[in-house]
């Protein structure tokens, strides 16, 4: 059985919750805190030496970091990756979307405005840039939702686990999801694939 | 033939540029300035929505965005993407370690300290940080190439060639390569690999 260590409370470590429950795949969920300095321990820099989570731990003790990288490894080889080479091409650029133009603003306003532990960093300034430059991630991403059902054809990928994960309660902290119907409409369809789980879902532990 | 959208002054766009050499694949190279606006005209926008480059548009006329997503499609098949799935799944680790934790800094370190245009954007606050940032992420190269002489593993893989666009130069931009001997030899390794191309060739025209 494969261990993800990660922290109830955080997109990037929903996004292979959510993937491994939809494969119904089993695993250990080990709870590491990125807000109070346990990433950053010399225990956890050995497993990880960039010190984050979420990170996977396969059976054999091999490690591998970083959400999406995480979420193509685990769906190698099944429906949630296509097989097509040009739609896998779209899965990939739509992944590296989410970190580079959407996570960095959307996740990091949800952080700062959610996270006392934040808190300092949260200046008007830093407020107003994440809002701007998240709105323009979700009308980038409401274009293409706009002209196909999924982020990288007609089916569900990694790719809309990946957005999902930061959009889905970005309302929440001022994103104003009104503005981008083909977004609210797909919210929905995420939801109503087979497997979804809440953010917050974790395994219980086997007796 | 492949068309490449691209600015010669840039390292995401390099990517793409040397992969394509060392593949022996001919393309176009379409230049665009993406400081003076270009990116964000109508005409381009109708091609990228994300309004950046690179740009890859293949022979049917169809598009993929972003550096590493054109990397990991170009490179499918071919010696650059290792064919065991664990190492595949920590070249996918280190190419969004690229874009997250050593691009943000790097890169925009070199930006804002190389083109006019960003000149306004370089504070001394934004300045230290991408120095401190971008110096934390050479340290995590730094270990991983201490151990495997590649960044996944023992050959040089899609991953190196993301992380090389920005790493060669950094020195330029106040990064203390001499710090991290394993990058150093690292940088060394690259360059001697066949078909290596510095960061401003593109295709010539055909007669």
């Amino acid at each position: 059985m494969v261990t993800l260590y990660g922290m109830r409370d955080s997109g990037n470590c929903y996004k292979p919750r959510l993937l491994l429950h939809k494969l119904g795949r089993p695993f250990r969920h080990v709870e590491v805190n990125a807000l109070d300095g346990s990433t950053r321990r010399q225990e956890f820099l050995a497993l990880n030496a960039n010190g984050r989570v979420p990170l996977l731990e396969i059976e054999d003790g091999r490690r591998i970091a970083e959400s999406n990288a995480i979420l193509l490894y685990l769906a190698e080889g099944t429906q949630f990756i296509p097989a097509n080479v040009y739609e896998r091409g779209l899965v990939y650029q739509w992944l590296f979307f989410e970190q580079y133009s959407h996570e960095p603003y959307v996740a990091v306003r949800r952080a700062l405005m959610r996270f006392p532990e934040r808190q300092k960093d949260a200046t008007p300034e830093r407020l107003a840039q994440t809002l701007k430059l998240g709105t323009d991630a979700l009308a980038v991403m409401d274009k293409q939702l706009g002209a196909t059902p999924f982020m990288a054809g007609t089916t569900l990928s990694v790719a809309d686990i990946a957005l999902y994960a930061y959009t889905y309660d970005a309302h929440q902290y001022g994103f104003e999801l009104e503005q981008f119907p083909a977004v609210s409409a797909w919210l929905q369809r995420v939801e109503a694939d087979p497997g979804h789980v809440p953010e917050d879902w974790v395994p219980t532990e086997e007796a």
